[in-house]
């Protein structure tokens, strides 16, 4: 299937750029996208990249009745020697996979994927904006588009790539933020498709977002759907907590998304020796390190932000504060490494970049 | 909201009408659907009845990448009187504001939905087939149209009704099926969607499903996703039991779908002064109430199937039979009072039925 080939068709009229200074998150697309086609007989085929632009469905498409769907997000960055670098891009197209997996939704050859999405970078690489923080928010995803209203795998889908300039994600520098201990609604549990990017994950935690938004809470701390005690995710990230001078993560239980950022952050406190275990982590415990003083930062992980300082908890009625609510020197240093990382000013060690 | 008038466009071409007795369900539509918009500033508004066709969407529309819809199941019936009726639908219209509360999608006025619905059947009326155990499948749904991929609710939708018409889903008459008692997978949790007809619901369901079908099993019974011990539902429907000479069903409990059959058998039996209780049930229970010889039926309850008697129940590695794989007693007698009804064939004490 690698040796398939893209059919390239340029749009004839391009659209304005964005004004970088003004970048929203995901309301800006470029002027093409990535298209390919599933059916039974041909497999995935008719790869193409294309103007941006509408799609068609029957009505009776199993993706607007079941969900069936999956999708991925990452970035590029233009680095100052004009290099575009993609981070880790290849664990995202796995993810992608084990996610299509748990969906019932046909492999995608992942380097095939990767190929057509550094095509399309190249396309539109003027799209890249070049500001501090910027970047170019990937979106590959895939629809279930056989009409059909019986409950079970649809046997035709569209697999598309879509790129949108994003500003950065702390426009008044790194912030931490307050978040809100959910104990009524669950995110995921074991048996369900927690570890999976599935498009109905997301639908479901719309309803506890916007009560914590109601509250003044900038996002949930997903508790397990099980005891409703350990602590699983925090809004669409993963979450750290450095309690004396160890670093603690949830560990990979089956209802928690493996995040690339997750990983890196891993990856990188096990490089510079920091001590660092994954393991299950009460809410209780959290609020017991505060008390004793122990609990020094708590910060969330993932491809937007990509770290996201925790400012205060609220748990029940009772709240606690980190580090008097300012950044922490831990998600500074580990925002400040892995962002230099990205956009190719500092040296890699690590072979994550990879350049388009 | 109800004043809101239907512009209608009738279709110029008339698709033919299918074999009725070649009927499958859910492949098939009608020459017409119902279509309606919402936008923040106009609310919902332009209803519309027009030609069956294609829908056209960005494909950063939520619905693509974070599945936020919801949809309703139901049927109409042509009666030997050439009436045709609906079975409680002021039931599905209160479910569906109850899925869309869920998924934070703005509130449908039922009573203008059920008048567009009837308004639709009219408009298509001539598609609804006549053979024994035949109907129209009607299926009511919103899907997210707003291009933005941020995580948040949508603030665009549309509301559509298509039109099915369906062959009875006993082709040989009523036929007990084996059900694979599923413990890994989980469908849904307290907490979680499980009491909403949300899109990503069923997505999550196609494993274990396919799983199931490949062991040559028909329908999965879902557990309760805390204990993986108390018996939820089975596939896509509401399951009944009757123990010595009391029925029991679960309870609902905030995972489990309230369905209006469930609903309806329940009625029923209270009407006939068969004892039934709503209560946990688990699974070891029922083994056990099969071994002492006390469990004698059980059944699924849904729209599609109304009734649909169990034969078979495979846990673990230990299978039981029920009622030597033949239908019970009790099982016909409710699907045939209830299709009695549904059809028009039998006295409808209960003012169920409501015609168009
Ligand atoms: C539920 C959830 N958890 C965690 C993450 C973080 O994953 P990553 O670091 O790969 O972006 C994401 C975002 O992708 C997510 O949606
Ligand atoms: C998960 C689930 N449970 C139960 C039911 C049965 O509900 P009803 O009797 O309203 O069709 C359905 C079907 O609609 C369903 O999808």
């Amino acid at each position: 299937m690698s040796e398939q080939t893209i059919t390239v068709t340029l749009a004839t009229e391009k659209k304005p750029k964005p004004d970088p200074s003004k970048l929203e998150f995901g309301k800006v697309f470029t002027d093409h996208m990535f298209m390919m086609d599933y059916t039974v007989e041909n497999g995935w085929h008719n790869a193409q990249i294309l103007p941006y632009q509408p799609i068609t469905l029957d009505p009776a498409s199993v993706i607007f009745h079941y969900g069936q769907a999956v999708f991925e997000g990452m970035k590029a960055y233009l680095t100052a020697e004009d290099k575009v670098l993609l981070f880790r891009p290849e664990k995202n197209m796995e993810r992608l996979n084990k996610s299509n997996d748990r969906l019932c939704i046909p492999e995608i050859d992942e380097e095939f994927a990767l190929d057509a999405l550094k095509q399309l970078i190249n396309v539109d690489r003027e799209w890249i904006p070049t500001g501090e923080g910027t970047s170019l928010y990937i979106r590959p995803f895939v629809i279930s588009t056989q009409p059909f209203l019986g409950v079970a795998a649809s046997i035709s889908y569209k697999f598309m790539i879509l790129l949108s300039p994003v500003g950065s994600y702390y426009k008044e520098g790194v912030k931490p933020v307050k978040i809100f201990v959910e104990n009524e609604y669950v995110r995921a549990v074991a048996g369900g498709t927690g570890s999976a990017k599935t498009a109905g994950n997301y639908a479901s935690s719309l309803k506890a977002q916007q009560i914590a938004t109601q509250k003044g809470y900038s996002q949930v701390l997903w508790l397990d759907g099980v005891e409703k005690k350990y602590i699983e995710e925090v809004g669409a990230m993963n979450v750290f907590f450095k309690i004396g001078d160890e670093v603690v993560t949830p560990v990979l239980n089956g209802s928690i998304l493996e995040g690339v950022t997750r990983r890196s952050v891993l990856d990188l406190l096990k490089h510079w020796n920091v001590p660092v275990v994954e393991r299950k982590i009460s809410v209780e415990e959290i609020f017991e390190a505060s008390k004793n003083g122990e609990l020094k930062e708590a910060f969330g992980t993932g491809t937007a932000a990509v770290i996201s300082p925790i400012g205060e908890f609220l748990w029940n009625e009772t709240s606690i504060t980190l580090n008097n609510g300012e950044t922490g020197e831990l998600a500074k240093k580990i925002y400040d490494t892995l962002t230099n990382i990205q956009n190719g000013r500092e040296e890699d060690p690590f072979g994550w970049t990879v350049e388009v």
